[in-house]
């Protein structure tokens, strides 16, 4: 699969390795004392100071690829994209930083591409200048998600309003104060096909009738934007609110899931790097049974499986990168699945091992590991799990050897017998 | 799981143990040069002194188990047996030297169960006997044999005989000259319920109409006895021939696998065994890159997870014999599936890393190793694939839950999405 | 490895399960709710009702076996134990209430052989009462504790007092207010041979000098006793207060570590039955692209999977508690380093599924399944990393074939070169 | 890591798919009933046919790159041979024909640029050709082969001609009639510095003393070119038959193994491809309880992982050519080594998987599968065994941050005490 770094891209890299080196790593201890003194979900003061200087050196929504003329963002190709966002997965908040933080890259492409004037105006400037966050409202507690057609909250047209009724959770981002803005996926339509009954509509989070209920722990701690669950009850949003068109929510999900999905990707590479960084630095500090650490085969081999995961990983998603800038996210739909797979389990090793190397320390707040390996962990079921994007891959393979192929069997009363096999 | 050694079983474990180290490891190179003088299939000679000391010893048809007053063989329990086979399992030949071979010590126990007089004086007794060798006759090359409905030879009754038609294949043993009969599976009633459209019959290997049509090998070499595909054309047997009753066929091959399995798994233990010995000898005798193999940290690893999965290994076994031998084999379905599935996979893994450690050695004919792993690796498929027996486990465990569950949809045309999950 | 469940161990066993059933799952939620009312480290009310119930029925210090005539403790065999433990471990608390927890138990223990009498009145009676808790401070934050040799916590005599300087963390326990007292290790010859360097020392928590500097999070969540980061300036105890003799300590925590460890991983096995059960329960519950999630080929191949290694690994640790019966905890070394390295493992790979079937209700506060999940990966860690566990089976294995050998070279200057191998 | 195929590449790619297509599948059965008919070791007389027809098509020696001007060879970056390669490996006996064969594409390029005027003329025009096969000897039966150290055939000058003694083994190739000379790797100078003790020497297969002992099997079965064991004896050959310098041989073989891994590598994916291709028919060509096995969530869930896993590989060795061809083989050393370990064993990932699928079938000769299997499975030990390829990337980033670090500590005798940890 050829491709190419653009001179563009390359001098946007070296540049954001600079500001890391300059600015990130350096307030990595302030940045995680301000955030403990002001509790779960608080917004860490230094956080504006660094956001400008991101600014002042025109590293800023780097994340916008492919618009229209005249759209805001850099325009950086999902190749050139890639080691930038890889350097940022290195540290916590470095991506919130240079403004390219989930759900926010996310939900501004979509209020980009589907947003109108209004939208645009209120939400999406205020969003590309970093001064709010916004929260996407998709997965619901009741069913499995993954399954669009599961989506149950309604959005029902009143007037020139629109009425929302459900239950949201795993809404991402919700539970910090600069959150303000909601995109919500709902059901308009339930008897239009599967994939016409759903549309997305963009909900203020003060709007009357939305109330956070609670907040969702991952692994028993608070992420900093915290998950929410949200109940929406009679909730009334202008009809200009709606994104796109009605049913047209699930494409515009689609839409936005692949470019999604490569960047916790991309991200994910640079926290398995640094993972392996940390298991490098401790297994040569610390002294066991009459050698270094590092000095124990098993180790070794550790460093070595480590190296060759996270390289292969990286051209993997390099690859699926290119497709996506050349033929397009829907052709490389194979490559956003695989990828979206492939990455996480790969990152959860080499941060496993790391830990393990730490012994104690590698489970505490000692290190990021412990921090590195819970949100990793999430991704695994985050934008459907795994074992869901295996099964649309296995479709496409097997439909290219036979087209009419069902995943299912259309009608079966078989049983495998209580003894196996004769 | 309790469970006890009798003082019995304990004393024929020791006799085998000495019969082991007095007659077999030290006559394995001879074996394997007749072996290779005889050419593919070929008996060596000295199997018949070998015999002719196990039986001296009275270590003979050891595995014949719970049977009905009168009847031969040496009646250990499965919890006894468990040790016994898994030395036997050590060496290759040792098994048959005992008269403890597979596939004759199922067709023995089939022979004794469900033979009249005829079968009995005229198969059964050569066979304890250790004169002649049968095969066993179940798989089809056309089908998933796994599935017992999918079975095709046909049996039909014609007078006072039956006429049998069709083709099986990896029909174990039948390549050998001393190989005199078979027991083969066939459908007699397609329309009678799912489980008694089957026959199980015993078929002399001479009988006109039978023809071996080919051998098959086994990762590129014959295997001793050899898997034949055995063309079935209007083969005439006695009526009396028939083991059982019309439509039984199933019941028995369940019977018949119990044991089948649970003997292998025991053997297998003593192939992982075997395979660790022989890594362990290799890395204190090899050096490389400045200390013993066994020095590596890595090699060290391998030989502790090894131990654990072995140990572990074993016990799962025993707990399984001593099920089979208190609430019989129908309650221990689930750990005959178990061990089925478990104990092949982790001798394939202790062989593998024995292998590794012999570098180019571990894959020749100078160590038993290559050819632990082909004959282990078949064992994942042998008896119904893996696959198949963790479906009946699943199916046991999701219906302690809700005991109408159905393992697959009744009807569904639903499909996952082209580009997973919104 | 042949054994019996006692008759008395039988009726413990049953007694445990009604106490579950009746006490336990019913008051799960009050637990919690009381828990996080009080937040991280408090001490649930509710508690204190069970616990009297639990007295009430003699389900008290079941954990304490093999002890001297006339002590305390129901004393129970390991094996007769280990059904308990399962049944303890699958609830966080159920330990606690039958005064079974860790590391009260293995301190109890402890105190019971090497305590003098002021120190078993003093101390081990509240605990054996359940009045107070304790903590036990051995890894220290600046080494590799699992080997002995690097601690460096000082204990010195001065007149009739010991003088303790140093400093520990991960002393489980310590945040409680209810934890009155510590068991210390430290250094008090540093000439010694490397073995009898060691003491164990008792010391009240409110002794001068001892200072509690911070709480260790666990994968970014508090614990409920805590893991505490204490330092010793000074700290000065009665002499008395030494367990067993100078130089003893390594012994004694031999001693101890068996039993711990043997508990954890019967606890580990209630945990893993549990997670299957929720996984189980989960995946009969929830429909997504057509079918129930339990009727995906997948889900019940997990399913299948995680009852095989459940069930091997019972199997496993009940051979070890019987050794440990039999020919004591010396003998059974190979075995309890297996358990403490195979239980873990297998428990984390079926939380691990049970958490992917759940979705994102598995990583949040809505099930148990994300603090089983971090709570086991400590285990991987806790008494010793698997790493070093896997080392000393490594070497009593290749003593078993050459007694002189050494781990590593003595003397080694190669290394492999830059390009491997021509 | 940015590349692109040449427009050249691509021309070669797709002629090369239309020869497979064209000559080679369609002939696939016929060329192995010609090799069962002539026996182990034989030539298939249809190879000449294919021959002549790929040197009409230019489809010939498409894997010299880099040469001086005026070479022979086809010239091929790395990157554009790499689809020809993956196209190659599908079919076992392609990259003969085509004359891209191992080892002799190896000895070739040796030939090439260490061998003078002479052994140009006399062995490099006929291998070029396709007239003759050559063998490489470097492993030897007595030692760990992966640490040129260890290398104990003596090569002596006497006079103007080198003596060779001593014992080679998998000297693969060996055993056909057609292969007329070795390369042999032997140690001329013990006390020459670690790297410059080696020497290689082109010995013509006729010459007095050299006695093919033996025939190595592979799994039970003789490899086509076979794997002999070579004994030397006083071997005589004219002192311009050393290629390169004395002392040189190290160098030479770290020149020649970097392709060798990397063609190695590219016709592993080609490999895995086509099993997944087998993998898949087979499903949907069986039925089994109640439905087509591909209709089976397992079976799919195989051919995802399968499809990524075979993906990502792909892509980094994509990246190990690119950096062979820019920054040269010893530049590219972590990734020469690192698809060393990586791609085989993907391969048997796949392999395996499609075997399982295959049944009883996929053991035999009745598909590619299980001699794919066996093949593999040697190249995880040929060129090195993985564990030393994982010892020198772990030295190389080890080194990243430690310049002085050594992999053993230069002096221990600690061990681990008996019973882990305290």
């Amino acid at each position: 699969m050829p491709y190419e770094f653009t001179k563009e891209g390359l001098a946007v890299q070296e540049e954001v390795k600079r500001f890391m080196a300059d600015h990130i790593y350096r307030n990595e201890e302030e940045y995680f004392r301000q955030y403990h003194e002001g509790g779960d979900h608080s917004y860490p003061p230094i956080l504006d100071d660094l956001k400008a200087e991101a600014k002042k050196r025109g590293l800023w929504n780097l994340f916008l690829p492919h618009l229209r003329e005249g759209d805001p963002g850099t325009k950086l190709s999902n190749v050139d994209y890639a080691p930038v966002s890889e350097e940022l997965g290195k540290v916590r908040f470095a991506s919130e930083v240079l403004n390219c933080n989930a759900p926010d890259t996310g939900n501004m492409e979509i209020l980009n591409l589907y947003g109108n004037e209004r939208i645009r105006e209120e939400w999406l400037r205020p969003l590309l200048n970093g001064e709010i966050r916004s929260a996407f409202a998709m997965t619901e507690p009741a069913v499995a998600s993954s399954d669009a057609n599961n989506i149950s909250l309604r959005i029902e047209k009143d007037g020139d309003e629109y009425v929302l009724n459900g239950r949201k959770w795993f809404t991402s981002g919700i539970m910090a104060d600069r959150c303000k803005v909601m995109i919500v996926m709902g059901k308009n339509d339930p008897d239009a096909p599967r994939h016409r009954q759903q549309s997305m509509i963009v909900v203020p989070k003060e709007t009357p009738g939305v109330t956070v209920e609670r907040s969702l722990t991952v692994f028993g701690h608070e992420d900093r934007g915290g998950h929410g669950q949200v109940l929406f009850e009679n909730v009334r949003v202008p009809a200009d609110h709606l994104l796109g068109e009605e049913g047209g929510g699930f494409a515009i999900s689609q839409a936005r899931l692949g470019p999604g999905r490569i960047h916790h990707c991309m991200r994910t590479i640079g926290v398995a790097e640094r993972a392996l960084t940390y298991l490098i630095k401790r297994a040569l500090n610390r002294e066991a049974f009459g050698s270094l650490v590092a000095q124990k085969g098993l180790i070794q081999d550790w460093i070595a499986e480590s190296r060759i995961e996270i390289d292969m990983a990286r051209e993997y998603v390099l690859r699926c990168a290119h497709l996506m800038d050349t033929v397009g996210n829907k052709e490389a739909a194979n490559e956003i699945s695989g990828i979206k797979v492939a990455i996480p389990n790969m990152a959860l090793k080499v941060i496993d091992r790391a830990i393990q190397v730490h012994g104690a320390a590698g489970v505490t707040q000692d290190t990021p590991l412990a921090d590195m390996w819970t949100s990793v962990r999430t991704l695994r079921i985050a934008d459907g799990p795994d074992e869901v994007h295996k099964m649309t891959i296995a479709r496409r393979e097997l439909k290219k050897y036979d087209p009419d192929f069902k995943m299912m069997p259309t009608r079966s009363d078989a049983e495998p017998h209580a003894f196996a096999r004769p």
